[in-house]
């Protein structure tokens, strides 16, 4: 699904401008006293989860008045447009109100539904990926210091270094199959939401399986993985796009994305 | 369990000094190409475990020579010492080598069996708690400034945000406990190590239960949690000590301790 259109700079920079600008709008709410407000599905959200995504519809909405924009909190506006705004203003709010540094700010840019821009910001520990269709993808760490992003060369699972969620977020069908990854792999670990990701992008981690995620979860993760030279598909090994089932692996290499997508189709 | 006795301030100096240094050997080893050893419990090790504890081990020798020192790699040396220091090298070890920043250093220091200092470092994100037991306990946050730590006065479950391991750590007849209070609590969350008991410390989490934990484990989260205004025991709501089963319970409240304790001692 590599995209080889390019990329306009002053749109990359728009994107970095943005996550900089959501980091001050959710940064000073973390650790402070916020109020938490349980939504229909029963995730918590908090009001700066809505702030950030607020502040980063209106800046999409003044800067690139043609373009659409879909968010987690408020929902979508002029969704049809062929340049494509997706935020998901904090993935992790659990860890937020919790005070566990782990959560991120997603932005994506889609081009005819194409992600092409990916962005994971990590604002309590000062980290970020940003990831370009056709180029590569950087990591800044803490100190501002910017590195060329490549994943690891692991091509198995007896090898690889494994992030999942806890099991009891899958289906009982699903479980198993994940179950079996988790022996199959040679460090199981649980927890990451979209840091996962970045830590594959830079090679600490192989492999990646999720289930249940949301477009404005996924379309961010797409140009940093892929940009890093990964591969990031549903558990059918198709690409990701709007209307997928929110099943998502990520994987460091082909190798190793289809010998896990061999137990994922397992029926 | 709370120690009255004066902790010296040159023997809590001393054990500032002693996490700063270990910063230095465990820090150049994450996310690097570090050698993984499986242990015989099928736990990952590296070098940098090793190198830590080897460094705490001789400092502590060289500085105090008839103190006794007990570690997670290399066991113990002059045990039945009335001074006693406890290092746990890496606490999270899994993360450590998969690049995830939550990883920590304990350190604590017992006299005649009672924790009177406990340090937990997180040298990746530059976090540190630091508790003495009659005193305050303190949070040095990344830029280096130091904050009082408070629990909160959170009292039930139905308001508790409450910190687990996965639930596949537990044995059947736990699990059952464990799924009951993830129930219970508002707010939910998996993994931690000794991460979740600093964020107890400052109030941002309510309740942590743990299980199959050792005595480099727990021992430096004890003076932590205790001098930061919280309750820390086994599940039977015994002081932890050299022997304790592994269970372990923290809470910010002795309300919440006990509400959360009715739940894991039902047969």
């Amino acid at each position: 699904m590599t995209n080889t259109r390019i990329v306009s700079q002053s749109t990359v920079d728009f994107a970095s401008y943005l996550a900089d600008q959501a980091r001050l709008v959710s940064l000073p709410g973390f650790r402070k006293d916020v109020e938490i407000v349980k939504k229909n599905d029963l995730s918590p959200v908090t009001e700066i989860d809505r702030n950030v995504e607020s502040f980063v519809r209106e800046m999409v909405k003044k800067t690139y008045p043609t373009h659409g924009f879909l968010g987690e909190e408020f929902g979508s506006l002029n969704l049809d447009a062929e340049e494509l705004w997706v935020v998901d203003p904090i993935d992790g709010t659990r860890s937020f109100i919790t005070g566990w540094p782990i959560w991120g700010t997603l932005l994506a840019k889609l081009n005819g539904g194409n992600p092409e821009i990916g962005l994971i910001d990590m604002p309590a520990i000062r980290e970020r990926w940003l990831g370009i269709c056709g180029k590569t993808c950087t990591f800044e760490d803490s100190s501002g210091a910017r590195h060329d992003c490549r994943v690891s060369t692991c091509e198995t699972l007896a090898q690889a270094r494994f992030y999942t969620t806890n099991i009891l977020y899958f289906d009982a069908d699903d479980r198993v199959k994940i179950e079996t990854l988790l022996q199959s792999a040679a460090v199981p670990r649980f927890g990451g939401d979209c840091y996962s990701y970045g830590l594959l992008a830079s090679g600490h981690v192989d492999l990646v399986v999720e289930a249940k995620l949301e477009p404005y979860d996924y379309f961010a993760l797409i140009p940093v993985v892929e940009s890093a030279g990964g591969v990031i598909t549903d558990w059918s090994g198709n690409p990701l796009h709007q209307a997928s089932d929110g099943r998502v692996i990520a994987a460091a290499t082909p190798q190793l994305h289809q010998a896990a997508l061999e137990i994922l189709q397992q029926i």
